[in-house]
């Protein structure tokens, strides 16, 4: 490998379904100078993201699409290889939205440092990244999370849920999990500490719901859409709050994206559903990663990185996210 | 028809899909006489509901079906025939929960005065009804109603519809209503005073609102569900709210209750849905009628009342509410 080079995943064509791997180029290119107010940083991990599909498609969500030619979009962490921007020194650790490539050339204005001290970079896009932050204040703030609630969170392994389910935890929920098999229903139950799993691939989820959640579920914190969005809906509390933060049954169905069939429960529970995009608490962020570290530091988090080595590996790596087989928060090192 | 006698219309069987004839049993009686504390009311207008679509069905929504044999539920108004109660007196104009049949004798306690001085019986079944009522309560509470609003409303020529966009209107909102067909389109806009109409029988819902909503929609009040819903949530604005009241368009659906395929859009726009049930505000009916009694009395909101006279008429009468062929609020004149 060519330390002179910038290797970089760029966008090919846009999926029909689960990306493949025709649908990315694997490029290099001269590693870029650092112009004014600029940082050349060298990525060490990159985070994969359910959202990244959106990202790969044509139609506009809540950001720009990716362009066919471009290097794909992504939030990533490293360490300063050389600046012109007076808040950046070789060597300081950051993050930001760096692309899948070994080498990035940014404004400083993009970049965060990242206090490398508190918690070790992967735990910057995991548990204190935009990861942590987005179960923090779906949680929290759209799930308007109270003591005592019944809380179900869908993905429970994943890297989103894993927190949002241990966060409930910590301010005093009962908490049911809901993942793919039972080593992972063990993992969350007896790692994470939720009270109770559902393993959708054996059981009958809307009924477990219903044993598990018996005066309803007051916050169902949703990663998944589908069925599973429909069971959770089927037994929510009076004045429930549904959670949407992601919906991973579906980015890839080619045609039909499932809406929920029960969405009328919303009516007979006043109930109500709510989407967000974790940047828009940007203000917050700072008062929630520390919060977030003092729950790490004391133990009431726990949280697992899954990485996978290689840039080369990115259209294989990303797959994981759809298929479950990973364990935690998703980590390419390029 | 023989006047000692109490006609009523009992629930025969569940429908499967629309109710048909043979779901219903026209029954007659001797009238009852009211015992300590009841009250006998001679029943002047039924109010015809498409919740009663739900109340039909075997499985528990927000109150408990009506079982098979029992006198169909329903919303009435009439006057005291005879009283056993401290509270009325014959003549006096009542309204509650009365079934569909000629005459009702319940506890007093289940009965609400009516100011015929104010507004005559129909209106109090129509717009200071539940009908008035569920427009004003989930246009200004749940929908969070803003001035300069941009508020799309799906049945708009509908009962509860046409209240919903005049009391936006009436609080500075600019206000779409979907309808079906011409004619309706020009009641809602000339007579009722909406700003601008969609035929959704010959117009394209989601590429009209798009147009019609430039900045995209706040309020969207939904009576309707299916492709109307998706509709519009292809178009929010930033933080808009989807308020839940009806999906008339779903009730008759043997098996697939169709759900909002576009509900993604609550991400991407931070929106939320909300569904409600109007009697959750039943501390603030007071304050809202006399709100409703003034707009009507000073012309800022008008309705129409489509009456269907004779009690076996109930039946097929109740199915204009899921074919339109009506306008304004239902009622049944026994």
């Amino acid at each position: 490998m060519n330390t002179t080079q910038n290797r970089q995943i760029r966008l090919a064509a846009r999926p029909k379904g689960q990306p493949e791997k025709s649908d990315w180029d694997l490029t290099s290119a001269k590693i870029a100078e650092p112009e004014n107010d600029e940082v050349l940083v060298k990525i060490e991990y990159i985070s994969l993201d359910p959202a990244m599909k959106g990202w790969m498609m044509a139609k506009r969500n809540y950001v720009e699409p990716v362009k066919i030619g471009e290097v794909m979009r992504a939030h990533a962490a490293g360490h300063v290889l050389a600046s012109r921007h007076h808040a950046f020194s070789p060597g300081d650790a950051v993050s930001g939205i760096l692309g899948v490539q070994t080498h990035a050339v940014v404004k400083g204005t993009e970049l965060q440092h990242l206090d490398t001290t508190l918690a070790p970079l992967t735990a910057w896009l995991g548990p204190l990244g935009s990861t942590g932050l987005s179960a923090y204040f779906g949680m929290l703030d759209v799930g308007e999370l109270q003591p005592g609630n019944i809380v179900v969170v869908s993905a429970a392994s994943g890297a989103v849920g894993s927190m949002a389910g241990q966060i409930a935890r910590t301010k005093g929920a009962y908490t049911v999990g809901i993942t793919g098999g039972a080593e992972k229903c063990r993992y969350i139950t007896n790692y994470l500490g939720f009270d109770a799993s559902i393993d959708y691939t054996s059981d009958h989820v809307e009924e477990q719901l219903r044993q598990a959640c018996t005066n309803g579920i007051d916050v169902f914190f949703d990663n998944v859409g589908g069925t599973i969005l429909d069971a959770g809906l089927a037994n929510l509390s009076l004045g429930a709050r549904v959670v949407i933060c992601g919906a991973i049954s579906q980015y890839n169905q080619r045609e039909i994206f499932y809406g929920p069939a029960n969405y009328m429960s919303l009516v007979y529970k006043r109930a109500q559903m709510r989407g967000f995009i974790v940047f828009d608490f940007i203000d917050r962020y700072a008062q929630a990663r520390h919060h977030i570290a003092s729950w790490l530091s004391n133990g009431d988090l726990h949280y697992d990185i899954d990485i996978v080595h290689g840039i080369e590996q990115f259209p294989e790596a990303l797959l994981k996210l759809f298929t479950g087989d990973k364990l935690g928060k998703l980590l390419l090192k390029p």
